[in-house]
């Protein structure tokens, strides 16, 4: 997406996230939205994580998407910062597999809300792709993209063979 | 909001969440955000989802809010016919306290989104609140008035005493 | 079980689910049960699953068996259209194991029922076993079998050593 | 449904499980389905669960709903002892809310299956639905008396309005 | 034990704990405590633990060790139809870590104990020493080897060095 | 059961555990078996753990019954003290309703075992029902109480009549 | 403690919190340690956490106390910004009773740590009793204290009888 | 650390505990705390556990960092018997994955606190950091060392960069 000013931005506690994290960025580069993505620790860069809330709807980003695992306390810190939507992806963990990131994320207090996604992977897929459907509710060619994206996820469905 | 198109439909799959849900409601109303809100039930009214959430965008609605308990499908099954953001509300239950309404909404596979809130009150709340600020991402007025709201709740907190 | 109508369809949510679901099959097969096996999505797939649900009586299919992992809408989705019964099987997940999928499928509200089995291949197989008890409650050769089954498995492990 | 033989037998660990189990009496008396109900303890009457189990074929029986709470036992003894369908209910139970009873009857072992339904009062409720669309597998009539009841619960709930 | 009556009979749903519960029988051994093992399964063969439960007492058994996995019935099962103690093994399951086998085991219902040991081997190893001590109540010289066993293991530990 | 040597000893955390473990108490009335009951504190008083525990088999005592509650440390401190069987009844607490007592009870070690019971009311009762048993082990006659009260239960239930 | 600098801050997210954590004011007022008690919250004063965190140690605290339920971000979001010991004390919340308070504050990430205590109440008692530990490990007077509530404690439970 | 009397005592179960319990010695030579480290088993060494506590202050420990997994007794049990602080590590099981540790050293009752921190290995390379915050309460220059850390571990954060 290079050349473009970002309208997502992917953040995510500790680059040992980005594995997971990735997957929202290559389904946000399938849909040619284009995004940033970084580091921001809310409990190593707490500072930062300020920053980059604080000035991010005027950077002109849309929406947050912010992954972290266990005490899980970067999506609800950057949504106490920002008034942009922000979307949260708990990340599977070793002992509790992603059970306390997701209630570390979801179970926030009223006025503070985190977009929650599913723990893993596949809530890393999922909250691009409702970044995008976010993104399409003021875009009418998005949205149709988001259209087109589920009728070939129908056909594909319908076109499986069991073994 | 009398006289204005909805931007938000509020659906929830009984009567019975509408103590909880119509906190969502108030919410809007708070921030001046038109909203329709009706029953549709996920296991009664299946056909009635299929029609909501494929005509939901044509209707000029921006974003759905899906409040549902238990084995708790609504808010799935609407993100699944309609290309706008859906976004979950689980229902308090009675003997899993939520914890059922809440996988039931949070575990969706790759691609079919639904963003998910806190169990119960909170999450009602806190639905509205980021509908607020998914509207907000394109309307620079709206995101002014969440960046009031959050500005009112620092302080109100500022001033609070402790007896 | 060519040539035979099939009394039992087996669906799932994902062609990834086959490995699981196809223990059922086994089953079937074993007692000489006529069944169909397809993916069905609930949520690539709804139009789908509300087809396939509501002309399954008039096909003649007797039961339906669906699995499905996460946010496990099908089974609960295909009751909800068609009076037919509809047994569950909660496919085991990544991060909590099945859990999800367990509290999705059997938490249903009154009035649609889905019949569920223990979580991963146990619950396939025990799905195929209730599907030829239920279809041998007005068949009285095929519950012959099934009593011929259960005394093979007592004299089974009436044999066992313990090495 | 006095002067008709049953064809579904209600059975339950003890006489407190009547006010849930009661509930799904009343569903079958509305589908004007002959039903028995009885207590049947696995822990203090197993001899009773063996005679009971294994007599009702022959009498005439054609399902059996079990509930049963804790280390629910009932549902499972049972579906060992009988080669007719056996659906379990687990009950509330004080401290684990249920979710003992529910572990307890769903994960039955390969072969001895017992179809399980929610936590609770929804759980009897539809434990009788269930038994109604699996005698209905073969009976034309009461389908057709499921399809009509499912339809008043699609009208009553397109009837409902938000106070 | 060749030529000793067996005061101790260890019982299993199925040959695959025998893992797990041969554990059990080498604690009986070190011990110098006869010991019979065996399978028996509550829902393959009802029948065969209503006969080893009621006749236990009168072959001379002191003390039942039962494991079992998932729906774990035989324990409780076993306890129902003698008046000997029972201790339980819950055994380690696949999706659910054992958490289901030991739900099912500890939460008997009034007047129908089960001694419950921990999930998976240290259950199977506790079950034996328990054994061993209930015997030694009754049994000075055995309680002397029991108080011998503490001393050395109390002993190994002083003795052990972090590398 | 004044004038008789105690057989059994009934610990407990605290005072307000009490009122649930006096069950135990009477249920040991019951059958005629001499116990005494006092508070021992794992926490507030360890030296009386120690005390109680390596004394208690020249107390006479023959099994001894803990209750504790949380962090329910008391039944594995003093089966680490005393060679006699030690019976853990998990006390139910506030928040997590006794998950965390009967976690904390029956995950022991390898050589510590404690006979685990169910969470509250009931498994005090039984923690008594199984002291019973484990005295009859060496006892014919109150092994005849033990099977009379199982008859005596079988007969009260086989009497139940459903309102 | 009024004249006295207070060594120990206690904050809580909201002044619903000061029930429960005004235990723990209780227990420093007890022993004499000084201590100041406002509320902070992360979501929605996330500056004032900063100020508070980063000029604790300047204005002479030696130890934080920080109360907060559900997505409990304030104890580990105080000790990303300070580096003096953070004690948290997960507060009881409606839907989930506070494991989702405990696991998000627990599972701090390597580098991070929060001291956390027990949930609700007894976690904001032993949170003040942990504190006075603290400072007594360099305060000998303030040790002996802690053994004198210790051996008061001790004697409390050596004198308590059962009614 | 030679020559030095060790302010911390490291103490754990078993010396399997001792692979994730040295990532907590690693953390204190770091920053230059002298410790010790030993086996002291709450249910194979009680007395051991008295004899470490009772004597702990007197020997110059400042504060103790126990380890556990299961019915994890020695954090608390230690807490019981010194007027030092205590921080708990919960370690990994296999079963349960330390979710019964740390439910079974969180849960403390009031009176005898418990610092408890996360499963597994994050939680032991912090009780390291928390006990070097803790000494820092009152020795400035170990303060700076941990601000210093905290730097250090801001700047490794802000240098990251996503592959």
């Amino acid at each position: 997406m290079a050349g473009e000013a970002p309208l997502v931005g992917i953040i995510m506690g500790s680059s040992s996230d980005w594995p997971t994290m990735r997957l929202a960025a290559e389904v946000l580069e399938r849909f040619g939205v284009p995004y940033e993505a970084r580091v921001v620790s809310a409990h190593r860069t707490p500072g930062l994580v300020t920053e980059y809330a604080s000035t991010a709807a005027a950077r002109g980003l849309k929406v947050i998407i912010a992954g972290a695992g266990g005490a899980a306390h970067l999506p609800g810190m950057t949504a106490a910062q920002t008034p942009l939507p922000v979307i949260g992806v708990p990340i599977q963990t070793k002992a509790l597999q992603g059970l306390d990131s997701l209630l570390s994320i979801v179970q926030m207090p009223r006025g503070t809300p985190v977009a929650t996604m599913a723990i893993g992977e596949a809530g890393a897929v999922n909250a691009a792709h409702f970044a995008v459907r976010l993104l399409g509710a003021e875009d009418a060619a998005l949205r149709e993209r988001v259209a087109a994206f589920m009728a070939e996820e129908r056909d594909r469905v319908l076109g499986e063979q069991l073994a």
